[in-house]
């Protein structure tokens, strides 16, 4: 059983930028607390970051994993690629968030990726991973 | 630390209908594991379910809890009067949907009590519940 | 063969106000009439008026029945409860208006029930009702 | 008393094509059905079935008949001209649809003609051209 | 210099119905007034009525004229065939409507004639016809 | 000359929450203000709060009054079943809110209310309702 | 019998600006012409031209007329003040534009004008005053 | 403590035309019963009326007054330049309607003022001018 | 193997108008191509043109073949009727359209025969019509 | 070569109100360093505020100049006749915003100017106005 | 006589994913039916694919090429950049889905790039590619 | 004070194609006057070019300066990516655009980069980057 973890771009400035709205962890701190918490349920995970939209496509097309946790962040509302991939692959994802997009810019309440994730944890902070790890932990020893 | 669970109209009939759906756990069965959860991370839970509007205002102001766990189900889209009352209490929300809206009707894709609360989860079933579990433990020993 | 008849807010005061839009018939007498064309027909009907959303909700829940002729009134236009506790039961549901709401205000022009009803009649005045029973024999009996 | 009914486009095609959306009745069975109705109540029928607007605008305008009962099939959604044939002439009309266009594509929702008619029947089948039928005596007799 | 006068659907029953919109004029009446008017300028007319989209996409088509005159009536606002052939022909057109568009349902205010029309006159009752006529004139011995 | 006033859901709430909002003045602070100024002016009030729809629905039917003063709160934006209650007893009907709506969410600035009612006093703070209760006095005695 | 021309901001600029657009005739050119046709028929003319939104509301209350022609210019796009008191002043007002406006830029295809007015004239030019002035005397005398 | 009040364009006409919508009072019955109740009150009043948008820029700029009470009339539903005004000034303002726009036209139901507005009195005739003095009394000696 | 190509209304006109636009092979020089590909791959043509909405209609449920290739032309944007019959006799079909579409208006940009199509072939030029031959071919011998 | 400056509504006041959206500089100021870089650049420079549209529009059509530079403040958003007047005298205008229009309420978002200006510069303050005269430095003498 | 053919971003897995909706043939089979047909017509294929956008607009802009065959995938709802590359190198291009995109998702309607291109093919499977090759060869030998 | 400037992409064939629209500069040439003019200022600048989003997030979050002058191209309209990058990093930053993208296609209206710049110079050719670095200068020495 192995997860990939996705951050979308600006994600690798977490903890280090706009620390009121994002909080103070580092990406780093944030992957150690996901690969610890996959390891207590006895799962693996890879964990990959990147700005480049063309970058996440591939990765999706090209990781191995049981099932994908995706925080597209700006993609989310831009990208019918990264949506196309998901659904193309076949293999369940949740997608995360760390702020309450719904109570950000107009722009950020439509998601292009919901309509093919199992399903969305926002605005938890860093802590909506760790719970789709717990769901994913969920749904692939159902 | 006390939780106040809120399931909007319609969820007193889960596991008996549209199963495909919602799943075969009945609500008696979901309330079970909230609150044994509940128990396990040291907080009281009460949980209330209402096919009224009106009723789940009243909830909402006269109960008594720290945190308030909510499923308002077909309210999500039209209900700014439950959206107010979640405002006026003030205390921290979490808002949970078993499916997932936004792979469903586009009336569904719209909440108005997003905008008022923490966060959301949607489309994990009925460990939805138990996640924001987690979340509210988390959210209110921090 | 049951049928259950719900009407919805305002209709209790049918025949005593605004006879012009909605004739001088009382709910009363349109109940008898209901009920004698159901006696004929070989029908058991029960009849239920309320003003509140999630008594509606609970009528359409907790009623025995095999088929459901309901006018909504205002919750036609506003209510997803409704239309959830309709599809959740899964019984035919026929959708009734008395005043033709295509010739009305814009925002009665979308009903949330006709999605998951079998079919609507409208604009027919009160007979719109028994046109509806004699539908609901033709679908129980077919 | 007469009644004219006007069955549009694509119409003359029920029973052999599309069964499971519209049922298995020829036109020409359906016909039977509402003329045997018709006589049964005292009242004489007319019934025109055309593919072409303008050719069911002449119908509206040169036929002679008490009340008209109209499926304008695809011309609901794009028919100014019928709408205003039934308009000028100034006889009472109710329409009726054999599916339910609140369930079909978004662009059946609207109905040039119900702004004109009496009343609107449907997704009640071949049924609702008798249910109309009975309608237009009621109407005519009252 | 020869003019085409095309009267749309439903204008065939001037003077005869609606005669508090449409005035007591009947089509008849008004043709001989601007046969009269032509005659008076030196010009010649044809005048031609149909019901039929198509038909009136025929006669734009094939008749033999230099400036069509054109109320295209419930067309007007749904059809781009009508459109197409004005355009394709490639004479000067002038739109006329004798009740003011503008005043109506919202779905008269949109005019696919417009776009093609050298010019637009509403509102002026039959006399727009022989206000077109004098406009007529003027382009064609500009 | 008897008037109701109706305060919507959440109201009950005045004064102890969302003070920089609302004020500090509670609903029975407020409540007191009306009845001593309708004494003053030679009336009788009564007064009612409830959360539920249905509720205000059954106040407005059911209760004795000559003008109905409504603050419908949250149900502003929502109910066509209130708005319908207020058109169908026919007695005229002042709309107050407590917060300038046209400065909140866009989702506020519409009122079902409105379309029904004489007029609208927003804005001014609980003084509205004073300010209500004059215009009534004025409407009743004109 | 007088009327009132009332030109609107920029028409002062006529013949000697973007002449392929309005042609080459002056204002001076053309109130030359209105005059003319009006003494022609009997009736006396009054022309006003002001870029001022206010003055144009100025006139139309205070100049003694009994019929408007009036071209809106730019204002017929933004002016609910010149609509205003063209309903106000309660005189039949006759609207001209010289070009096609529905061939224009899309804000120019909505008049706030053309809801009070007897009717229209667009597209033909500097003419269309002059079809204005036989529109205005016919409605007259009629 | 003084209060200006702004009438905008054709208030100037109140009482002399379409008095079924704005009563029979004129403008300077109006006037005078809000300077006898400024007076009552304690307070300074001057009034001012303009069909300019720029003049009532002009006044709300240049004049002194504690609080601003206008009915912008026509410009409430299209001047930007208004609305800004009032915010640079900096002083508490009312808005007034006569009638109650919001069972008008659909362009009457914004307002440009009602953002930068404290609070909005409409439908309650020209009383709604002394209910304003009322509320600008209570505000300027909380 | 037989195909049934309709060519929608003014079609009949190419080659003589608007030449810059549709290019100058005649209709007749066209269907002269489309036969002899035809004949060349082993298939029948029937070629049809036709400005009347009703026409087309018929000519699908009538004529005999195995695959419609189709330019609905105008109709195209305005006509349920025809995809209707097109959904109906359930053949495929594929749409072709000679200028590029979405290059030119707004509301030639949506088709109501493409969601009933296999395909569309569009601003190719008249060798749309030929490529859409060679897809007939293929999808008939698949 | 000369420029004319022409500033809108509302900013007479600058320096003296709302100095943390403006700043602190009075239209003096700013006016006077206008005209030391005009004079710098060899250039001459009539400078123009006006809170009327019409005083706007006359300036634009009357003043003698080679280049236009305009902050229409809020006339930016409803001012056809200002679009027009810029079109009209065809000569280059570039357009000035102090503030960032685009992070602003959704209304400011939206210019008529800008369809018919060269080019724009907002959000760099009253320097915007400097840049604008290099800019139009540089386009006279290209 | 070259033509550059690029497919968008998951093409990449046809063949192996989505069989149903893709068919079964990989990007492999498919290049080399483009590349034999090519060469049948005498023309040379260089055949491109990236999920990358840039990557995309890198190829069009520094590839030699006569004529551009793309398949922009997911890019053709969301890329400007690629439409901006296409038309700034000012070769044709034609536009080809394998899926037909009208029966698809609302936002995969919409082509950023069918402005830009000559034509567009949909629907008609992996043979979309070679009827695109045969538009190509007719275009480049025309 | 080191400035970076962004070209966005596409930008990279500045001066070799479309230069009707864009000019006959070089982007070297652009990039020779943008450092020349830094220099004279006292500042330093970086240039960068792209056609990738995500090249450009990198740039912005990798690279040293104090300010950022950017032309985002056609992402301007499509990505959040870019305007996350330039809200995460916190410099200010300057919008260019060297075309009027308020005279081009609607879908060139809107930036996402506006709501996170300082301010925005368009349509002053390329002129606009050079005045950028001014207002640039301004703003690091205010």
């Amino acid at each position: 059983m192995k997860i990939l973890v996705i951050h979308g771009p600006n994600l690798n400035l977490l903890g280090s930028r706009e620390t009121t709205v994002y909080g103070e962890d580092t990406l780093s701190d944030i992957n150690g607390r996901i690969s610890a918490l996959c390891r207590e349920l006895g799962m693996e995970a890879e964990i990959f970051q990147s700005n480049s939209e063309g970058g996440i496509v591939d990765a999706i097309q090209q990781k191995t994993y049981d099932l994908l946790i995706i925080n597209p962040a700006a993609y989310t509302h831009t990208s019918v690629a990264i949506r196309d991939a998901v659904a193309a692959v076949g293999r369940p994802a949740i997608e995360v968030h760390i702020s309450n997009i719904y109570k950000r810019e107009d722009f950020r309440h439509h998601s292009y990726i919901s309509g093919v994730a199992v399903g969305q944890i926002c605005g938890l902070g860093v802590d909506g991973y760790l719970l789709a790890v717990r769901a994913a932990h969920k749904l692939l020893t159902a």
